[in-house]
């Protein structure tokens, strides 16, 4: 890019989520240009960078991890500026962010991602010889990635998927999230210095950043980049989706999009600590001014004595909850505007609102109640309000209960809050609940999801674009790989994972061989 | 239905692919009434079928194999009549097809496919305790396949998709092809009476009939579909994936479309046995009429004695080449059309046809060559031609090779004829080969595709509609799967395959455990 382009692009510059008003360095918005340019170089990269080892793999993403630390708190400064989130949560993130990528290093070591597979040769079979056949997983080719708004660490520039891509051997094209571009631009740098450092080919990786939508579809429809990882909202996912489709070659896109995680109330466990359910409960949705994916926005409960004193100590506790700034005015208006259709819809009920805000995009928490008969008649009413907004709907029975989650779409989480009395009810549900969520929690709160094994943060569609995945936890990896099959190849052609000497975890004939 | 319903509504007959008559009883048409009493009974029938144990499963499909073995020659009587494919293709494909029910009774006996993963509770990890996380693959839903018409066993009614589909716990609606409905009908009541057998509810399994799409539209808009394995023709893949794509909520479309399969002949080869690989190559391409996925379409090499040999003796064969009933009239009037525009392309050169055919649909061999260049200039020559016929792509060295399948679309597979010193121009053409192939085989034929652990019978679009997934194998059971994580569940609530005293394949703290 020549000093003549760059004097004529657009600027864009980082906004302070509490003050609304712009600070810092300009940015220069990238453009089509830079979309081929790191597209060509990640393509260029894809087959030198799946040929490294796992190890070598492992070192790079260990490395990315040193060097994020590396930073230092100027790391931590412009995060909460620019997103409005608190010291010790981003502090946490940040150590979420490493722990992704050393998660990712412990997997490649481990080797069960490659999915080796080895059926040999029955040269005497009857009626016709078996062929050597050995399968192993590739990379599907070169990833974009958008970072989310809600995690600049750890669902951003060097978040899980990114993390999981570089694993799988997928150079990866960052389209930084706007509401962050200098935490971006940061960990962007630290990435480059790492793959400087593992002396890999630059096009490993690529940062583009730019306000408006114009940059990710063209990124989204070039070529060259196999798949896509996305967290963000329901309609920039299904636009990612739409685009993908459409392209002479589609190609898979993993879309977070949109969940209202309902948690539901069970009769016995309300009876014996409803009004401490009340309380908890408005801790969860408040938290972080309720801006995450996993926020539990929808509560559903049979009437009773018990739902009223967890009616009542939410109510309170929401009085005294203290609002937070969101991310973007964006969010902020469009939280506003989701509270402003519920507090004037003719079946809703108000419960509580948080306390007010004071700064110009401060989150004021909200708490609604309706019934059953009207949830379902109102497709509206399941639609995430992204931000601290639930609603409880009040259930006549069992009956009611089931209705309403058989009519709920697919969720990322749904929580039972169950006591030793709600057992067989809560049995009944569960075959329910998956089919319609990725990961069902008993007696916690959706949020806080775990970067672990055994962690589902996916599920059904809308809450993500392909309900067959995740993209928290170590299985995320699987989303960029497709199986190749070698027949009767000599030894000299075979890739090192499948040959005789593999020391691999491997099905053998369909036997697992640690 | 009631009878009037039944005396109104549209009929249709098996035809005789060598003669192109009507014949045998006639078949009533099934309509949107009918799709959506299947898609309710498998909906019905979805939370049921998949609380079976695995065991009872893998009963369930070895009893459809020895119901299928209990039709007698009467199923293979009506394949050969409606196919106008031979006994022995016949016979060897009903073992198939009952060989795969068998290897997924076998998968569901081994359990990997559950893909159990346990992380304990860490309750004193600082700063907070790790929730106790366990994870298995749950079936998706009802499941629509699509029989296709050139494996009428194999791929079809019992065929590999219904095999994958019922191991993973999911109904199974089938829409079978209407070129052969009295085999369909046979075996689809030897389902039947495998699905009373086991004493599982009817809607686990059922068959649809009639010619048209409007059916099989319904079938994938049917909310609950979800989702589709599709064997056949890249426009009819197409469509299915368009509607499924539109539903409110899309769900995946395994469909296997259209590959021409790149058989590259190496130099050191074909100066050692360029003849023999030209006899062997014909035997291949006209082998079943050439109406097998996995046909040899397209051949490279670079020019040479060699390959003047192997067109000498490929020519020879394929003058030589008894033509053989095509599967359908349709399929018979597309090919002659394919091979009608390469024979009248500027820019191709006929090398030799088969034997002209005397039946009313028998598809004649045909072998036609141009050079790199006009390959790349026209993409058209990439296009599937289904049926015996095949284009050598003359490359003048191994850059035009690679330009050549650089530029190729993605396919179920690449082949190389290699001798030792092809060894290190084959080692340089892997990599390029994985990008583009789902297997890659040396010094064989594509057809012939082995029920095996390691086979993979996908690849890049538009060889399928989903590159990360095999249709063929024990892998294609994870097509229908899809992960739920269980946090801090009760003990009762927990299902069996995630409990401390599960014996299944699993990863604890990620490391494999069998």
């Amino acid at each position: 890019m020549n000093e003549q382009a760059l004097a004529s692009r657009a600027e864009f510059r980082s906004v302070d989520a509490a003050t609304g008003e712009p600070f810092g360095d300009a940015f220069a918005t990238d453009d089509h240009v830079d979309v081929d340019a790191a597209c060509a170089a990640a393509d260029a990269a894809f087959d030198t960078f799946r040929a490294t080892t796992a190890e070598q793999r492992a070192v790079f993403l260990e490395r990315i991890g040193q060097e994020i630390i590396g930073i230092g708190d100027a790391l931590i400064v412009a995060a909460m500026r620019e997103s409005g989130l608190p010291r010790a949560r981003l502090e946490g993130e940040r150590g979420r962010t490493v722990g992704q990528l050393n998660l990712f290093a412990g997997v490649l070591r481990a080797g069960a991602w490659q999915g080796v597979r080895i059926d040999p040769a029955l040269p005497d079979r009857q009626p016709l010889p078996r062929p050597d056949l050995r399968m192993r997983m590739i990379p599907l080719g070169p990833v974009a990635v958008f970072g989310a708004s809600n995690f600049p660490l750890a669902f951003s520039t060097a978040g899980g998927d990114t993390a999981s891509a570089l694993a799988a051997g997928c150079p990866v094209v960052v389209k930084g999230h706007p509401a962050h571009p200098a935490t971006g631009a940061l960990v962007a740098d630290a990435i480059r210095r790492a793959v400087i450092a593992c002396d890999l080919p630059a096009g490993v990786f690529s940062h583009l950043v730019g306000p408006g939508n114009d940059l990710g579809g063209a990124l989204v429809q070039d070529p060259r980049i196999a798949a896509v990882g996305f967290t963000g909202s329901r309609a920039g996912g299904l636009a990612l989706v739409k685009l993908a489709q459409a392209r002479a070659v589609p190609i898979p896109v993993y879309a977070e999009m949109s969940s209202i995680n309902p948690v539901i109330l069970l009769p016995a466990a309300l009876e014996a600590r409803g009004s401490a359910l009340g309380t908890a409960f408005v801790g969860s949705l408040t938290m972080g001014a309720g801006q995450f994916c996993t926020n539990p926005g929808l509560v559903l409960a049979i009437e009773g004595e018990g739902l009223d004193a967890f009616v009542a100590a939410a109510a309170e506790a929401m009085a005294q909850a203290r609002p937070a700034p969101m991310l973007t005015s964006g969010i902020h208006a469009a939280y506003n505007e989701g509270v402003a259709a519920l507090d004037r819809h003719d079946a809703v009920e108000l419960i509580a609102r948080g306390c007010a805000g004071e700064g110009v995009s401060e989150g004021q928490g909200a708490f609604f109640a309706t019934s059953a008969a009207n949830f379902l008649a109102d497709e509206a009413l399941g639609h995430e309000v992204f931000g601290a907004s639930s609603l409880l709907v009040r259930c006549r029975d069992e009956a009611e209960l089931r209705a309403v989650l058989s009519a709920a779409e697919g969720q990322l989480t749904a929580t039972l809050q169950m006591d030793d009395g709600d057992t067989s009810l809560a049995a009944r549900l569960v075959p329910l609940l998956e089919r319609k969520a990725g990961r069902i929690l008993a007696n916690g709160w959706p949020t806080g999801v775990e970067v672990a094994h055994a962690m589902v943060h996916g599920g059904p569609f809308p809450a993500t674009s392909d309900g067959r995945t995740t993209s928290v936890g170590s299985l995320a990896i699987d989303r960029f790989l497709r199986p190749v099959s070698y027949q009767n190849l000599p030894l000299m052609l075979l890739p090192a994972a499948v040959r005789d000497d593999t020391t691999l975890p491997r099905l053998i004939d369909g036997k697992p061989t640690n």
